[in-house]
């Protein structure tokens, strides 16, 4: 695969528009894929079709005319920006830089994405332009689909994730069970307690030894595990599920990976046990169900169907329950932990190169929390696991 | 000093506005702040000076009524989302969900800020909101003043970045200089290069262990150090100059810290070692004129005279120059590593309890880059430096 802009080409000429254009710093991702530059404050991007355009400060100039994919690379200066904000504020001095930048680019109309800041839609507005919404963030879609550097990128980054699991693991096997229950190791010649925030420091820095950052991660046991969105603190308790999400980016491509495994020291309740299990049976359903054609909905269907027959609560089923399976099957991933194609009751349809997690669990706070999260390629004739060789089992002795 | 959102409601009585909204995951620090609550995906936050209230998918609403500042928390389901969304798609039934939730809350008029996503402005305008733009960003403004809990916050990322500044600095000093002038270490009964990446992977490891995070460290030798953006890479070589810029944030509380060192082993040039005196003399006097009622335009120009002075260019002398003095002098700091307040041309007034770095610079990469920066809190009678027990001081024996 290689990179290919005619979803953006076929959707300017569709809307008649001349330019699609982004303001945004690379933390938004579609800045970054369209640029192709790593820039911390905002700047202003805009693809005719026929170039790619930037605008940057005279502080990123240089790198940009070095680092970037514009055909073009123009600075603030040059539209005497610095002047115009002593005058006029800053806002209105961007709007009117941003205009006469489109201006000498000969654009008239542009297509935005939904999240283009309102200030400088409304600032170009009043200044002639016009300015359409792109209600279905076409980048976005172009991204979802991953060429072969890309895919390595993410290949890379779950090898590093694989690693951080295996050394979490690695951890709560060494622990010792005190005896109110929670876990304990020896470190240094002195008895700690095993809290969560120990196993994320030991997930962080192994990440860091493989070249890879992360914001958070998720080490969440018992009632805690019982929430997806809970980080989870505080001494890991044997017997209890504790759940392990870890979603590092490759900091040199900025790629993500995300995989999720779920551990009970020593053993699991029986409810534990079984949810595990029909997890698992619900992973591989919804396995079975990724292929090119296929639609995020239907695999997200098939891990619903799993659920419900066995009598546990879903959205699907109830959409205002807080226990049982409370969440989407998955996502894209990419320069986003979270992006397109979406495996939910919207999803589209699956394609060759998307690259997704698979991830259902089960949740209540009287009993904890499973889930389990793998990472897929989807190929022409089905999917790649890429964290086939990271072990699914529940019981850590 | 106890937060106040004073501001805010001077500002919607002034614009005859009903409330105040952010649509934004936590990401955005302007939501962290007025919502109080975390989360990655985009939530919507009313303001009305009588109350706060926010909308949240399913997933979060269980979190978002024991964790955020909210008086009132409303969930998704509630408006039919689901249903609205296979029916209309996302973007459609996001705005009809939005103008519902804030026709129950009473308002007609909404403030937004500039980087308010354009799809949801329009989306609700369609729907008969009046929604106008705040162009001055108060929350931001609001935001600049900390709460002792804040500065406390900042305090301690700032402790754990000296930490890491002097393991850096540390592994700097116990490295030799190979025949090629590149730095070499010993680790584990091996020679190896010391390079930028692996000062980095220490400081970054040191954060950690600290309870703070990073996206990304600056560690930058010779031509690297000339630009001040450029993150550094590769072996790192005895007598150039290496500009170590690092910016961590406290993962429990989000506030950052920010500080820079410039470092040069073995000795330095003439130049370099002029331009590092020159940058300390432009500190002292930046850090002079910091009080409250002094502008942050006043604290940057005090910079640029001690560079003029010495026939060093600045942005003030030559907006387009790419050597001297190429940025503004500093920045506010917390929840975003640059917020307000400004110490540039268009810097406003500082006021107790704002947090900002001091960091005047030289760059030429025919010579190489010097930084210092420093972080300090503007207090009733000037200013406490939080750095100042971290040495400034060029060579690394």
């Amino acid at each position: 695969m290689t990179r290919s802009l005619a979803a953006l080409d076929d959707l300017l000429a569709a809307a008649d528009a001349d330019a699609y254009c982004i303001e945004a710093g690379s933390d938004d991702s579609n800045q970054l894929y369209l640029s192709g530059f790593d820039a911390p404050d905002p700047f202003f991007t805009a693809y005719t079709g026929e170039q790619l355009a930037i605008l940057v400060s005279g502080l990123e100039y240089g790198r940009a005319t070095k680092e970037s994919n514009a055909d073009a690379v123009a600075r603030l200066s040059t539209y005497n920006y610095a002047e115009r904000a002593a005058e006029d504020g800053q806002a209105a001095a961007l709007a009117g830089v941003y205009a006469d930048f489109l201006a000498d680019l000969g654009v008239e109309s542009a297509l935005v994405p939904e999240r283009f800041p309102v200030g400088v839609a409304d600032g170009l507005r009043d200044r002639g332009l016009a300015v359409d919404v792109d209600g279905d963030d076409v980048v976005e879609t172009v991204r979802a689909t991953k060429t072969e550097a890309e895919l390595d990128a993410v290949r890379r980054a779950t090898a590093a994730n694989e690693a951080a699991m295996a050394a979490a693991e690695d951890l709560i096997a060494a622990a010792d069970v005190a005896d109110d229950g929670t876990l304990v190791i020896e470190e240094d010649g002195e008895t700690t307690s095993l809290t969560s925030e120990r196993v994320k420091e030991e997930i962080e820095v192994t990440l860091l030894r493989h070249g890879c950052a992360l914001d958070e991660t998720i080490v969440a046991c018992g009632a805690d595990a019982a929430d997806p969105h809970d980080r989870g603190s505080g001494p890991l308790r044997a017997g209890e599920s504790v759940i392990i999400d870890i979603f590092p980016r490759e900091k040199a491509s900025k790629y993500h990976s995300d995989m999720t495994r779920t551990f009970a020291k020593g053993g699991a309740s029986d409810a534990i046990g079984e949810w595990f299990a029909l997890t698992e049976e619900a992973l591989e359903a919804a396995l079975d169900a990724v292929e090119p054609g296929a639609t995020g909905a239907e695999v997200h269907a098939a891990v619903c169907d799993v659920y419900e027959d066995a009598d546990h609560p879903t959205l699907r089923s109830d959409p205002d329950t807080e226990t049982g399976f409370i969440h989407s099957t998955g996502h894209g991933v990419g320069l986003d932990v979270h992006e397109r194609p979406g495996l939910n009751p919207r999803g589209e349809e699956l394609e060759p190169g998307h690259v997704i997690t698979v991830e259902p669990g089960l949740y209540d706070p009287e009993v904890g929390g499973v889930r389990i999260e793998d990472i897929v390629i989807v190929t022409e004739d089905g999917y790649e696991n890429l964290t086939a060789d990271s072990p699914v089992e529940l019981v850590v002795q």
